[in-house]
């Protein structure tokens, strides 16, 4: 709970808007944290008017996470990154969307991040999650490098390596492969007896369904499993050659952001690990300075 | 138009069901092909409705194009091959059908490609069409290899290559792989100009979507694009191992069949590619045979 007077007239949101759910933050103009929301989807190419009650909803959370009235959502200055807004289409029509705030900054998941781990500086990052990308921003040039989704792109992400462990496994199962450890982890992971059995139960899943097989990947490799290492190997090997591909660019800073960071840097090459930095912040708060460097452009 | 007297009680109908279409063909006691007939969809997996509807139609077609009443509907000995029937629930579902035929003899689209092929003795065969797969039967015993379907399985078959070759040209396209000739013909194959109109066009599509791109890696291929040899000989290699593995089960013949036959062939290795015998005769007919076979058996 806040006790100190808000200047409610400087409130600022953050918004971090994905396909699986939106984040909100609300700060105050001394940058105190005053609360925090999270609601479902808001990703406009899979659905405008999910996008906006997901943006509002999150932003009313996080008003009341901070112990303020819901009607304050006017007086927010948002600065909103959503995927999908790559788009010029759907960046548009987010555009002219009749905001509640007071003001609205839009611009891409990517930016905020980027933003965000570097603190508003120029910088680098890797997203590897359920899919996998690149971004830089560096002097005014922006850099995008793969994310095109699954299973035609996103090598190295969540998504791609369960993949790559079941069609492994299915493989093996078929006699066309070794026998290894990583048969056994999958099938248990899948509480499943037989190949035909893991079909049925991997048959026609979205990208967010392979990215829960990845633990199977890592944990097999972890047990130096031959045919998990190869997997995990390979797709750090293409994180690993975006990044040298942004570094091209000449960011200062270059992080690895997303829920594989943990499990995956350990199988980066040493010169890229060595290059990587611990994000500043999250995105949301990315958002935050992305609304307050248009408001300082405007001034 | 057939002239001859007909003994009605005498003519058979083969079935071929797949996931994109049902294949009728109905012959006499000569073994004459009288007529056939083409209908919807025939894999219960996909539609027990739509599969019982299309097979009832197909029958119909061939009746009509055999300038036969389609009462004799009643008369006919149908053989049934059906993708989706190797699930056992699947089976005995089709099994209990009402069927409208004298008598129907029921068993998978791959028994019937093979009894086809090898005009009712034993072997076996792989097929290489928007999916693929190796089967055998060999002294009565069965052998699945593969088959699992898209985007895990079917490896060197159309979708497979269709989707290797979309993954290879949109890494280029970022800078990750060597520019070649393969993304010039992709873009000008999807009458696309960049990456993000590649993935606008190919997001969310079906396997049988990425099929029609295979034809983009063969092209490449024949042009001797080493991106486009690598995904083909990848695949190639694939089916191979899998007829290496058939062979163990000690087929006298092997035969490949599929959409993809006359164009992955080159890519074989010479001991399989001259290993393999041309198709006797196509799977409609094999269903013939396994309904004659089936009738021997309870005589």
């Amino acid at each position: 709970m806040v006790t100190n007077v808000i200047n409610e007239q400087s409130l600022f949101l953050g918004i971090d808007g994905g396909g699986s759910k939106c984040k909100a933050t609300i700060i105050d103009e001394n940058n105190n944290i005053l609360g925090s929301g999270i609601a479902g989807p808001a990703n406009p190419l899979h659905g405008y008017e999910q996008t906006i009650n997901s943006i509002v909803e999150s932003a009313k959370l996080a008003l009341i996470d901070a112990d303020l009235s819901i009607d304050l959502v006017s007086s927010l200055t948002a600065g909103v990154g959503l995927a999908g807004v790559n788009l010029p289409s759907l960046f548009e029509k987010m555009q002219q969307w009749q905001h509640p705030f007071k003001q609205m900054f839009l611009t891409t998941d990517l930016r905020i991040a980027c933003l965000g781990a570097h603190n508003g500086e120029d910088g680098a990052i890797m997203i590897t999650g359920t899919g996998s990308c690149g971004y830089s921003f560096v002097n005014g040039k922006e850099t995008f490098i793969g994310g095109h989704g699954f299973p035609h792109g996103d090598k190295g992400s969540g998504a791609w390596l369960g993949l790559q462990a079941a069609t492994t496994v299915l493989r093996s199962l078929d006699g066309l492969e070794k026998t290894t450890a990583m048969n056994t982890i999958l099938l248990d992971k899948l509480n499943c007896s037989n190949a035909l059995e893991i079909v049925e139960a991997i048959a026609k899943k979205p990208a967010s369904y392979f990215a829960q097989l990845a633990c199977v990947a890592f944990q097999a490799a972890n047990e130096q499993d031959e045919l998990a290492l190869a997997i995990v190997n390979d797709g750090a090997s293409y994180i690993s050659n975006i990044a040298r591909k942004l570094c091209l660019e000449g960011p200062i800073e270059l992080s690895l952001i997303g829920g594989l960071t943990p499990v995956l840097t350990p199988y980066f090459e040493p010169e890229i690990a060595s290059r990587l930095s611990a994000p500043t912040n999250p995105p949301e708060i990315g958002a935050i300075i992305f609304a307050k460097q248009q408001l300082a452009k405007q001034a």
